[in-house]
Protein backbone atom coordinates (compact mmCIF):
# COMPACT_ATOMS: atom_id res chain seq x y z
CA UNK A 1 0.00 0.00 0.00
CA UNK A 2 1.07 3.82 -1.02
CA UNK A 3 -0.11 6.37 0.36
CA UNK A 4 -0.12 10.56 -0.99
CA UNK A 5 -1.52 13.08 -0.11
CA UNK A 6 -0.82 15.89 -2.72
CA UNK A 7 -2.62 16.10 -6.16
CA UNK A 8 1.13 16.28 -7.68
CA UNK A 9 2.32 13.61 -5.92
CA UNK A 10 -0.53 11.28 -6.89
CA UNK A 11 0.10 12.80 -10.46
CA UNK A 12 3.29 11.49 -10.40
CA UNK A 13 2.20 7.51 -9.68
CA UNK A 14 -0.68 7.87 -12.21
CA UNK A 15 1.87 8.36 -14.90
CA UNK A 16 4.93 6.37 -13.57
CA UNK A 17 2.97 3.63 -12.62
CA UNK A 18 -0.76 3.73 -13.12
CA UNK A 19 -0.36 4.11 -17.13
CA UNK A 20 -0.81 0.70 -18.19
CA UNK A 21 -3.00 -0.88 -15.29
CA UNK A 22 -6.58 -0.86 -14.78
CA UNK A 23 -7.52 1.40 -11.96
CA UNK A 24 -10.46 1.44 -9.74
CA UNK A 25 -11.71 3.40 -7.50
CA UNK A 26 -12.99 3.39 -3.92
CA UNK A 27 -13.87 7.05 -3.11
CA UNK A 28 -14.71 7.17 0.54
CA UNK A 29 -14.87 10.02 3.49
CA UNK A 30 -12.43 7.43 5.38
CA UNK A 31 -13.58 5.75 8.91
CA UNK A 32 -13.57 2.58 6.86
CA UNK A 33 -16.09 -0.30 8.10
CA UNK A 34 -16.36 -3.37 6.54
CA UNK A 35 -19.05 -2.19 4.12
CA UNK A 36 -15.80 -0.12 2.36
CA UNK A 37 -13.12 -2.99 2.56
CA UNK A 38 -15.77 -4.87 1.20
CA UNK A 39 -15.58 -2.07 -1.68
CA UNK A 40 -11.73 -2.16 -2.05
CA UNK A 41 -11.53 -6.50 -2.37
CA UNK A 42 -14.01 -5.94 -5.00
CA UNK A 43 -12.09 -3.48 -6.62
CA UNK A 44 -8.36 -5.46 -5.95
CA UNK A 45 -10.33 -9.14 -7.35
CA UNK A 46 -11.73 -7.21 -10.78
CA UNK A 47 -8.75 -4.02 -11.67
CA UNK A 48 -4.71 -3.94 -11.06
CA UNK A 49 -4.59 -1.09 -9.08
CA UNK A 50 -6.86 0.03 -6.55
CA UNK A 51 -7.41 3.78 -5.50
CA UNK A 52 -9.04 4.56 -2.46
CA UNK A 53 -9.74 8.39 -1.53
CA UNK A 54 -10.21 9.23 2.08
CA UNK A 55 -11.29 12.95 1.81
CA UNK A 56 -14.75 14.37 4.15
CA UNK A 57 -15.95 16.28 1.20
CA UNK A 58 -17.12 19.85 2.85
CA UNK A 59 -19.56 20.48 -0.04
CA UNK A 60 -21.73 17.30 0.37
CA UNK A 61 -22.53 18.87 3.72
CA UNK A 62 -25.37 20.72 4.85
CA UNK A 63 -24.79 24.11 7.31
CA UNK A 64 -26.60 22.17 10.37
CA UNK A 65 -25.13 18.71 9.52
CA UNK A 66 -21.70 16.92 10.64
CA UNK A 67 -19.01 17.93 8.78
CA UNK A 68 -17.74 19.06 11.86
CA UNK A 69 -18.01 15.83 13.93
CA UNK A 70 -17.52 13.56 11.26
CA UNK A 71 -14.98 10.33 12.30
CA UNK A 72 -11.72 11.16 10.51
CA UNK A 73 -9.36 8.26 11.33
CA UNK A 74 -6.49 8.01 8.63
CA UNK A 75 -4.62 6.34 11.12
CA UNK A 76 -6.61 3.39 11.52
CA UNK A 77 -8.28 3.53 7.90
CA UNK A 78 -4.37 2.76 6.83
CA UNK A 79 -4.19 -0.27 9.12
CA UNK A 80 -7.21 -1.44 7.94
CA UNK A 81 -6.10 -1.10 4.26
CA UNK A 82 -2.99 -2.55 4.85
CA UNK A 83 -3.88 -5.49 6.13
CA UNK A 84 -6.22 -6.29 3.57
CA UNK A 85 -4.78 -9.42 0.33
CA UNK A 86 -3.33 -7.49 -1.88
CA UNK A 87 -2.75 -4.92 -0.37
CA UNK A 88 0.17 -3.90 -2.16
CA UNK A 89 -2.24 -3.14 -5.21
CA UNK A 90 -3.59 0.05 -2.91
CA UNK A 91 -2.61 3.45 -3.24
CA UNK A 92 -4.64 5.59 -0.57
CA UNK A 93 -5.55 9.37 -2.27
CA UNK A 94 -5.59 11.41 1.70
CA UNK A 95 -5.13 15.10 1.19
CA UNK A 96 -4.76 16.71 4.09
CA UNK A 97 -6.28 20.16 2.34
CA UNK A 98 -8.99 20.48 0.64
CA UNK A 99 -7.27 22.61 -1.95
CA UNK A 100 -6.04 19.01 -3.19
CA UNK A 101 -9.75 18.74 -4.75
CA UNK A 102 -10.99 22.12 -5.45
CA UNK A 103 -7.78 24.43 -5.77
CA UNK A 104 -7.92 28.09 -4.77
CA UNK A 105 -10.75 29.85 -6.61
CA UNK A 106 -12.74 26.75 -7.49
CA UNK A 107 -15.79 28.07 -8.33
CA UNK A 108 -18.04 24.81 -10.53
CA UNK A 109 -20.89 23.20 -9.76
CA UNK A 110 -22.04 19.81 -10.89
CA UNK A 111 -26.03 19.54 -10.76
CA UNK A 112 -27.91 16.25 -11.61
CA UNK A 113 -31.56 16.95 -11.35
CA UNK A 114 -34.86 14.89 -11.88
CA UNK A 115 -33.55 12.07 -9.56
CA UNK A 116 -33.55 14.81 -6.41
CA UNK A 117 -37.17 15.24 -5.69
CA UNK A 118 -37.24 12.50 -3.28
CA UNK A 119 -35.87 10.76 -0.16
CA UNK A 120 -32.32 12.33 0.70
CA UNK A 121 -32.57 14.53 -1.91
CA UNK A 122 -35.69 16.17 -0.26
CA UNK A 123 -34.41 16.53 3.28
CA UNK A 124 -30.59 16.94 2.41
CA UNK A 125 -30.64 20.05 -0.27
CA UNK A 126 -27.69 20.72 -2.22
CA UNK A 127 -26.29 16.92 -0.60
CA UNK A 128 -26.18 15.80 -4.26
CA UNK A 129 -24.73 18.61 -6.17
CA UNK A 130 -21.37 18.29 -3.80
CA UNK A 131 -21.30 14.89 -4.00
CA UNK A 132 -21.12 14.84 -7.78
CA UNK A 133 -18.92 18.14 -7.71
CA UNK A 134 -16.48 15.84 -5.84
CA UNK A 135 -17.26 12.47 -7.61
CA UNK A 136 -16.30 14.54 -10.43
CA UNK A 137 -12.95 15.66 -9.41
CA UNK A 138 -12.08 12.32 -8.04
CA UNK A 139 -12.73 10.47 -11.04
CA UNK A 140 -10.29 12.97 -13.04
CA UNK A 141 -7.68 13.47 -10.31
CA UNK A 142 -7.30 9.49 -10.52
CA UNK A 143 -8.20 9.06 -13.76
CA UNK A 144 -9.86 5.58 -13.34
CA UNK A 145 -11.53 2.98 -15.39
CA UNK A 146 -14.18 1.68 -12.92
CA UNK A 147 -15.64 3.25 -9.43
CA UNK A 148 -17.42 1.44 -7.00
CA UNK A 149 -20.02 2.44 -4.93
CA UNK A 150 -21.77 0.83 -2.07
CA UNK A 151 -25.78 0.10 -2.57
CA UNK A 152 -26.42 1.86 0.82
CA UNK A 153 -26.59 5.17 -0.80
CA UNK A 154 -28.36 3.65 -3.99
CA UNK A 155 -29.55 7.73 -4.53
CA UNK A 156 -26.13 8.70 -4.81
CA UNK A 157 -25.34 6.67 -7.16
CA UNK A 158 -28.24 6.91 -9.16
CA UNK A 159 -27.22 10.47 -9.32
CA UNK A 160 -23.85 9.58 -10.49
CA UNK A 161 -24.44 7.84 -13.08
CA UNK A 162 -26.70 10.04 -14.59
CA UNK A 163 -23.55 12.59 -14.44
CA UNK A 164 -21.44 9.94 -16.23
CA UNK A 165 -23.70 9.26 -18.65
CA UNK A 166 -24.85 13.00 -19.41
CA UNK A 167 -21.33 14.26 -19.44
CA UNK A 168 -19.84 11.24 -21.05
CA UNK A 169 -17.01 10.61 -19.04
CA UNK A 170 -14.65 7.59 -19.66
CA UNK A 171 -15.57 5.49 -16.11
CA UNK A 172 -17.36 2.60 -15.53
CA UNK A 173 -19.65 2.52 -12.31
CA UNK A 174 -20.42 -0.50 -10.30
CA UNK A 175 -22.75 -0.66 -6.98
CA UNK A 176 -22.15 -3.25 -4.31
CA UNK A 177 -24.43 -5.00 -2.33
CA UNK A 178 -25.02 -3.40 1.71
CA UNK A 179 -22.75 -5.07 4.33
CA UNK A 180 -24.60 -5.58 7.88
CA UNK A 181 -24.26 -6.13 11.49
CA UNK A 182 -25.81 -9.62 12.11
CA UNK A 183 -28.52 -7.25 13.62
CA UNK A 184 -29.03 -6.07 10.16
CA UNK A 185 -28.55 -2.70 10.80
CA UNK A 186 -26.64 -1.15 7.76
CA UNK A 187 -22.77 -0.67 8.53
CA UNK A 188 -22.17 3.21 8.36
CA UNK A 189 -19.50 5.97 9.94
CA UNK A 190 -22.18 7.14 11.38
CA UNK A 191 -23.35 4.29 13.40
CA UNK A 192 -20.46 5.47 16.14
CA UNK A 193 -22.13 8.21 17.11
CA UNK A 194 -24.90 6.15 18.88
CA UNK A 195 -25.06 4.47 22.33
CA UNK A 196 -24.95 0.08 22.00
CA UNK A 197 -29.05 0.95 23.12
CA UNK A 198 -29.71 2.89 20.14
CA UNK A 199 -27.73 0.82 17.70
CA UNK A 200 -29.71 -2.07 18.99
CA UNK A 201 -32.94 -0.19 18.22
CA UNK A 202 -31.82 0.77 15.44
CA UNK A 203 -31.94 -2.57 13.93
CA UNK A 204 -35.60 -2.03 13.75
CA UNK A 205 -34.61 0.20 10.59
CA UNK A 206 -33.54 -3.05 8.35
CA UNK A 207 -36.56 -5.16 9.80
CA UNK A 208 -38.74 -2.67 8.85
CA UNK A 209 -38.07 -2.27 5.29
CA UNK A 210 -37.60 -5.77 4.89
CA UNK A 211 -41.47 -7.07 6.42
CA UNK A 212 -42.61 -4.31 3.76
CA UNK A 213 -40.57 -6.11 0.77
CA UNK A 214 -42.31 -9.39 1.86
CA UNK A 215 -45.88 -7.24 2.74
CA UNK A 216 -45.42 -5.39 -0.77
CA UNK A 217 -44.38 -8.92 -2.73
CA UNK A 218 -47.95 -10.03 -1.25
CA UNK A 219 -49.92 -7.50 -1.41
CA UNK A 220 -48.54 -4.01 -2.67
CA UNK A 221 -51.81 -1.78 -1.84
CA UNK A 222 -51.48 -3.31 1.73
CA UNK A 223 -47.08 -2.35 1.49
CA UNK A 224 -48.41 1.36 0.98
CA UNK A 225 -50.88 1.38 3.87
CA UNK A 226 -48.52 0.08 6.07
CA UNK A 227 -45.76 2.05 4.61
CA UNK A 228 -47.87 5.36 5.36
CA UNK A 229 -49.08 4.08 9.54
CA UNK A 230 -45.19 3.28 10.03
CA UNK A 231 -44.33 6.89 8.70
CA UNK A 232 -46.73 8.33 11.00
CA UNK A 233 -46.85 6.12 14.12
CA UNK A 234 -43.11 6.74 14.16
CA UNK A 235 -41.51 10.49 14.22
CA UNK A 236 -38.16 9.16 14.07
CA UNK A 237 -38.35 8.30 10.56
CA UNK A 238 -37.10 11.46 8.08
CA UNK A 239 -38.61 9.25 5.17
CA UNK A 240 -40.27 5.39 4.38
CA UNK A 241 -40.66 4.96 1.49
CA UNK A 242 -42.05 2.26 -1.77
CA UNK A 243 -40.37 3.95 -5.01
CA UNK A 244 -40.01 2.93 -8.61
CA UNK A 245 -36.23 1.88 -8.25
CA UNK A 246 -35.74 3.93 -11.59
CA UNK A 247 -37.68 6.61 -11.54
CA UNK A 248 -37.32 7.14 -7.83
CA UNK A 249 -41.11 7.91 -8.15
CA UNK A 250 -44.56 6.34 -7.05
CA UNK A 251 -44.54 2.43 -7.69
CA UNK A 252 -46.54 2.28 -11.80
CA UNK A 253 -47.55 -0.29 -14.05
CA UNK A 254 -44.31 0.20 -15.55
CA UNK A 255 -42.02 -0.90 -12.35
CA UNK A 256 -39.71 -3.67 -13.05
CA UNK A 257 -37.43 -2.97 -9.67
CA UNK A 258 -39.12 -1.52 -6.58
CA UNK A 259 -36.54 0.73 -3.76
CA UNK A 260 -38.00 0.74 -0.46
CA UNK A 261 -35.90 2.90 1.77
CA UNK A 262 -35.62 4.74 4.82
CA UNK A 263 -34.01 7.31 6.78
CA UNK A 264 -34.05 7.34 10.09
CA UNK A 265 -33.17 9.86 13.08
CA UNK A 266 -31.53 8.20 16.22
CA UNK A 267 -31.15 10.98 18.83
CA UNK A 268 -28.23 13.58 17.06
CA UNK A 269 -27.66 10.61 14.02
CA UNK A 270 -29.04 10.36 11.18
CA UNK A 271 -29.20 5.95 9.27
CA UNK A 272 -30.56 5.16 6.05
CA UNK A 273 -31.04 1.99 4.31
CA UNK A 274 -32.42 0.62 1.63
CA UNK A 275 -33.67 -2.67 -0.04
CA UNK A 276 -33.68 -3.23 -3.44
CA UNK A 277 -36.15 -6.47 -5.91
CA UNK A 278 -37.62 -6.89 -9.17
CA UNK A 279 -41.04 -7.60 -9.55
CA UNK B 1 -16.95 22.12 -46.50
CA UNK B 2 -18.85 18.95 -45.13
CA UNK B 3 -22.20 19.20 -43.22
CA UNK B 4 -23.22 16.61 -40.45
CA UNK B 5 -26.51 17.24 -38.86
CA UNK B 6 -26.57 14.22 -36.08
CA UNK B 7 -24.00 13.03 -33.49
CA UNK B 8 -23.46 9.37 -34.79
CA UNK B 9 -22.30 11.16 -38.27
CA UNK B 10 -19.78 13.45 -36.57
CA UNK B 11 -19.09 10.74 -34.48
CA UNK B 12 -17.82 8.49 -37.47
CA UNK B 13 -15.76 12.15 -39.02
CA UNK B 14 -13.94 12.14 -36.15
CA UNK B 15 -13.40 8.71 -35.57
CA UNK B 16 -12.59 8.16 -39.42
CA UNK B 17 -10.86 11.84 -40.68
CA UNK B 18 -10.20 13.77 -37.12
CA UNK B 19 -8.16 10.97 -35.22
CA UNK B 20 -4.50 12.51 -36.40
CA UNK B 21 -5.44 16.41 -36.40
CA UNK B 22 -5.86 18.96 -34.46
CA UNK B 23 -9.11 20.54 -34.33
CA UNK B 24 -10.32 24.20 -33.69
CA UNK B 25 -14.20 24.68 -32.82
CA UNK B 26 -15.88 27.66 -32.97
CA UNK B 27 -19.28 27.01 -31.60
CA UNK B 28 -22.13 29.29 -33.40
CA UNK B 29 -25.92 29.52 -32.61
CA UNK B 30 -25.86 30.20 -36.38
CA UNK B 31 -27.01 33.25 -38.56
CA UNK B 32 -22.77 34.06 -39.30
CA UNK B 33 -21.52 37.55 -39.73
CA UNK B 34 -18.34 38.53 -40.06
CA UNK B 35 -17.34 38.18 -36.42
CA UNK B 36 -17.81 34.52 -36.67
CA UNK B 37 -16.17 34.00 -39.98
CA UNK B 38 -12.71 35.71 -38.39
CA UNK B 39 -13.41 33.05 -35.87
CA UNK B 40 -13.36 30.45 -38.84
CA UNK B 41 -10.57 31.88 -40.52
CA UNK B 42 -8.51 32.26 -37.09
CA UNK B 43 -9.30 28.51 -36.87
CA UNK B 44 -8.58 27.30 -40.19
CA UNK B 45 -5.14 29.29 -39.70
CA UNK B 46 -4.03 28.07 -36.62
CA UNK B 47 -5.65 23.98 -36.65
CA UNK B 48 -5.89 21.59 -39.24
CA UNK B 49 -9.65 20.96 -39.36
CA UNK B 50 -12.17 23.54 -38.00
CA UNK B 51 -15.24 22.15 -36.24
CA UNK B 52 -18.35 25.05 -36.35
CA UNK B 53 -21.19 24.19 -34.25
CA UNK B 54 -24.71 25.74 -35.37
CA UNK B 55 -27.16 25.17 -32.50
CA UNK B 56 -29.51 27.59 -31.20
CA UNK B 57 -29.05 26.14 -27.22
CA UNK B 58 -32.42 26.49 -25.38
CA UNK B 59 -31.27 25.98 -22.53
CA UNK B 60 -29.42 29.64 -22.54
CA UNK B 61 -32.69 31.72 -23.44
CA UNK B 62 -34.38 33.14 -20.39
CA UNK B 63 -38.25 32.63 -20.26
CA UNK B 64 -38.92 36.11 -21.68
CA UNK B 65 -36.20 36.18 -24.62
CA UNK B 66 -35.68 35.88 -28.08
CA UNK B 67 -34.99 31.91 -28.27
CA UNK B 68 -37.94 31.43 -30.91
CA UNK B 69 -37.67 34.60 -32.98
CA UNK B 70 -33.75 34.19 -33.39
CA UNK B 71 -32.61 33.61 -36.58
CA UNK B 72 -31.95 30.82 -38.06
CA UNK B 73 -30.44 30.69 -41.62
CA UNK B 74 -29.04 27.60 -42.46
CA UNK B 75 -28.45 27.58 -46.18
CA UNK B 76 -27.31 30.97 -46.15
CA UNK B 77 -24.38 30.36 -43.32
CA UNK B 78 -23.34 26.89 -44.75
CA UNK B 79 -22.91 29.54 -48.32
CA UNK B 80 -20.66 31.63 -46.87
CA UNK B 81 -18.67 29.29 -44.76
CA UNK B 82 -17.97 27.43 -48.48
CA UNK B 83 -16.92 30.84 -49.70
CA UNK B 84 -13.79 31.00 -47.55
CA UNK B 85 -10.49 30.13 -48.67
CA UNK B 86 -9.69 26.63 -47.74
CA UNK B 87 -13.41 25.81 -46.70
CA UNK B 88 -12.34 22.09 -47.40
CA UNK B 89 -11.23 22.20 -43.96
CA UNK B 90 -14.15 23.04 -42.03
CA UNK B 91 -17.07 20.59 -40.61
CA UNK B 92 -19.91 21.97 -39.77
CA UNK B 93 -22.47 20.49 -37.34
CA UNK B 94 -25.56 21.80 -37.07
CA UNK B 95 -28.24 19.41 -35.37
CA UNK B 96 -31.52 19.07 -36.38
CA UNK B 97 -33.02 18.10 -32.99
CA UNK B 98 -32.18 18.84 -29.58
CA UNK B 99 -31.33 15.32 -28.69
CA UNK B 100 -27.96 15.25 -30.40
CA UNK B 101 -26.68 17.39 -28.21
CA UNK B 102 -29.01 16.71 -24.84
CA UNK B 103 -30.15 12.71 -25.63
CA UNK B 104 -33.54 11.68 -23.58
CA UNK B 105 -33.19 12.63 -20.15
CA UNK B 106 -30.64 14.12 -19.74
CA UNK B 107 -30.78 16.40 -16.69
CA UNK B 108 -27.10 17.51 -15.60
CA UNK B 109 -26.26 21.03 -15.51
CA UNK B 110 -22.85 22.60 -14.99
CA UNK B 111 -22.44 25.92 -13.41
CA UNK B 112 -19.96 28.22 -12.18
CA UNK B 113 -20.45 30.91 -9.49
CA UNK B 114 -18.12 33.64 -8.35
CA UNK B 115 -18.55 35.61 -11.88
CA UNK B 116 -21.94 35.77 -12.63
CA UNK B 117 -22.59 38.73 -9.86
CA UNK B 118 -22.36 41.40 -12.47
CA UNK B 119 -23.06 42.40 -16.27
CA UNK B 120 -25.02 40.18 -18.43
CA UNK B 121 -25.01 37.60 -14.84
CA UNK B 122 -27.06 39.73 -13.21
CA UNK B 123 -29.27 40.23 -15.65
CA UNK B 124 -29.94 36.76 -17.60
CA UNK B 125 -30.60 34.28 -14.43
CA UNK B 126 -29.66 31.29 -15.51
CA UNK B 127 -27.95 32.10 -18.89
CA UNK B 128 -24.19 31.23 -17.83
CA UNK B 129 -25.23 27.90 -16.80
CA UNK B 130 -26.91 27.26 -20.29
CA UNK B 131 -23.67 28.76 -21.79
CA UNK B 132 -21.11 26.53 -20.07
CA UNK B 133 -23.56 23.11 -20.24
CA UNK B 134 -23.72 23.74 -23.90
CA UNK B 135 -20.37 24.19 -24.46
CA UNK B 136 -19.44 21.15 -22.31
CA UNK B 137 -21.28 19.12 -24.69
CA UNK B 138 -19.63 20.37 -27.60
CA UNK B 139 -16.05 20.32 -26.07
CA UNK B 140 -16.94 16.82 -25.60
CA UNK B 141 -18.90 15.80 -29.18
CA UNK B 142 -16.28 17.61 -30.92
CA UNK B 143 -13.20 16.51 -29.31
CA UNK B 144 -11.79 19.82 -30.29
CA UNK B 145 -8.35 20.56 -29.39
CA UNK B 146 -8.81 24.69 -29.63
CA UNK B 147 -12.08 26.59 -29.34
CA UNK B 148 -12.71 29.92 -30.64
CA UNK B 149 -14.93 32.52 -28.83
CA UNK B 150 -15.18 36.36 -29.09
CA UNK B 151 -14.73 39.23 -27.14
CA UNK B 152 -17.91 41.01 -27.45
CA UNK B 153 -18.99 37.81 -24.41
CA UNK B 154 -16.86 38.50 -22.86
CA UNK B 155 -18.11 37.50 -19.56
CA UNK B 156 -19.24 33.91 -20.98
CA UNK B 157 -15.56 33.50 -22.51
CA UNK B 158 -14.47 34.51 -18.68
CA UNK B 159 -17.15 31.91 -17.23
CA UNK B 160 -16.60 29.30 -19.67
CA UNK B 161 -12.40 29.46 -19.29
CA UNK B 162 -13.18 28.90 -15.31
CA UNK B 163 -15.21 25.75 -16.44
CA UNK B 164 -12.08 24.52 -18.31
CA UNK B 165 -9.89 25.21 -15.44
CA UNK B 166 -12.05 23.64 -12.85
CA UNK B 167 -13.23 20.47 -14.47
CA UNK B 168 -9.40 20.21 -16.52
CA UNK B 169 -11.00 19.88 -19.41
CA UNK B 170 -8.64 19.42 -21.98
CA UNK B 171 -8.95 22.09 -24.18
CA UNK B 172 -7.25 25.20 -25.21
CA UNK B 173 -9.61 28.86 -25.55
CA UNK B 174 -8.67 31.90 -27.71
CA UNK B 175 -10.06 35.03 -27.21
CA UNK B 176 -10.62 36.95 -30.82
CA UNK B 177 -11.28 40.66 -30.73
CA UNK B 178 -14.50 42.27 -31.73
CA UNK B 179 -15.63 42.76 -35.47
CA UNK B 180 -16.95 46.16 -35.71
CA UNK B 181 -18.99 48.05 -38.36
CA UNK B 182 -17.52 51.21 -40.11
CA UNK B 183 -20.17 53.27 -37.29
CA UNK B 184 -18.26 51.06 -34.30
CA UNK B 185 -21.46 49.00 -33.80
CA UNK B 186 -19.91 45.49 -32.92
CA UNK B 187 -21.40 43.18 -35.45
CA UNK B 188 -24.34 41.02 -34.13
CA UNK B 189 -26.71 38.32 -35.06
CA UNK B 190 -29.00 40.21 -33.09
CA UNK B 191 -28.53 43.64 -34.86
CA UNK B 192 -30.72 42.54 -37.92
CA UNK B 193 -33.84 43.31 -35.91
CA UNK B 194 -32.85 46.81 -36.19
CA UNK B 195 -34.15 49.41 -38.41
CA UNK B 196 -31.60 51.27 -39.94
CA UNK B 197 -32.06 54.50 -38.18
CA UNK B 198 -32.17 52.45 -34.53
CA UNK B 199 -28.70 50.94 -35.95
CA UNK B 200 -27.50 54.07 -36.67
CA UNK B 201 -28.39 55.12 -32.98
CA UNK B 202 -26.95 52.03 -31.51
CA UNK B 203 -23.62 53.31 -32.58
CA UNK B 204 -23.29 55.51 -29.59
CA UNK B 205 -23.31 52.03 -27.56
CA UNK B 206 -19.17 51.75 -28.69
CA UNK B 207 -18.61 55.99 -28.63
CA UNK B 208 -19.85 55.72 -25.29
CA UNK B 209 -17.49 52.98 -24.23
CA UNK B 210 -14.28 54.75 -26.00
CA UNK B 211 -15.50 58.04 -24.02
CA UNK B 212 -15.28 56.48 -21.19
CA UNK B 213 -12.00 54.31 -21.70
CA UNK B 214 -10.65 57.89 -22.78
CA UNK B 215 -12.01 59.26 -19.74
CA UNK B 216 -10.36 56.28 -17.12
CA UNK B 217 -7.06 56.76 -18.54
CA UNK B 218 -7.26 60.46 -18.14
CA UNK B 219 -8.95 60.03 -14.62
CA UNK B 220 -10.78 57.67 -12.79
CA UNK B 221 -12.67 59.52 -10.54
CA UNK B 222 -14.36 61.20 -13.58
CA UNK B 223 -15.00 58.33 -15.86
CA UNK B 224 -16.49 56.94 -12.70
CA UNK B 225 -18.63 59.81 -12.18
CA UNK B 226 -19.45 60.05 -16.05
CA UNK B 227 -20.04 56.40 -16.02
CA UNK B 228 -22.72 57.10 -13.27
CA UNK B 229 -24.58 59.91 -14.83
CA UNK B 230 -24.52 58.45 -18.56
CA UNK B 231 -26.50 55.27 -16.75
CA UNK B 232 -28.75 57.48 -15.01
CA UNK B 233 -29.42 60.21 -17.83
CA UNK B 234 -30.14 57.19 -20.32
CA UNK B 235 -32.56 54.66 -19.67
CA UNK B 236 -32.29 52.28 -22.25
CA UNK B 237 -28.75 50.92 -20.85
CA UNK B 238 -29.48 48.60 -18.92
CA UNK B 239 -26.38 48.24 -17.23
CA UNK B 240 -22.86 50.32 -18.14
CA UNK B 241 -19.56 49.35 -16.23
CA UNK B 242 -16.13 50.11 -15.67
CA UNK B 243 -14.59 47.00 -13.74
CA UNK B 244 -11.58 44.94 -12.89
CA UNK B 245 -11.43 42.71 -16.10
CA UNK B 246 -10.08 39.70 -13.77
CA UNK B 247 -12.36 39.56 -11.20
CA UNK B 248 -15.72 41.34 -12.70
CA UNK B 249 -15.74 43.74 -9.42
CA UNK B 250 -14.88 47.41 -8.92
CA UNK B 251 -11.69 48.44 -9.95
CA UNK B 252 -9.26 48.57 -7.50
CA UNK B 253 -5.20 49.21 -6.76
CA UNK B 254 -4.58 45.87 -7.82
CA UNK B 255 -6.52 46.60 -11.34
CA UNK B 256 -4.01 45.87 -14.23
CA UNK B 257 -6.79 45.18 -16.77
CA UNK B 258 -10.52 47.02 -17.23
CA UNK B 259 -13.51 46.12 -18.77
CA UNK B 260 -15.74 49.00 -20.16
CA UNK B 261 -19.01 46.99 -21.25
CA UNK B 262 -22.60 48.03 -22.12
CA UNK B 263 -25.67 46.20 -22.04
CA UNK B 264 -28.10 48.48 -24.47
CA UNK B 265 -31.49 48.06 -24.77
CA UNK B 266 -32.98 49.33 -28.46
CA UNK B 267 -36.53 48.67 -28.84
CA UNK B 268 -37.20 44.85 -28.17
CA UNK B 269 -33.56 44.40 -29.31
CA UNK B 270 -30.96 43.87 -26.11
CA UNK B 271 -27.08 44.76 -27.44
CA UNK B 272 -24.02 44.23 -25.98
CA UNK B 273 -20.08 45.52 -25.99
CA UNK B 274 -17.00 46.10 -24.38
CA UNK B 275 -13.88 47.17 -24.09
CA UNK B 276 -10.76 45.85 -22.56
CA UNK B 277 -7.56 47.87 -21.48
CA UNK B 278 -4.05 47.25 -19.83
CA UNK B 279 -3.88 50.02 -17.41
Amino acid sequence: MKLVTTKSELDKVINTEHSELSVGLVPTMGNLHLGHLSLVKTSLSKTQRTIVTIFVNPKQFGENEDFGKYPRTLEQDLKKLNALPQSENILVFAPQSEREIYPEGFSTTIEVSGLDHALCGLHRPGHFKGVTTVVYQLFKLTNAHLAFFGQKDYQQFRVIEKMVQDLSLPINLSMEPIVREKSGLALSSRNQYMSPAQKEEASLIFKTLSQLKESFLENPDKAMASRERLLFAEPRWQYLEILDAHSLKEVSEQTSKVLVAGAFTMGDTRLIDNILFRI
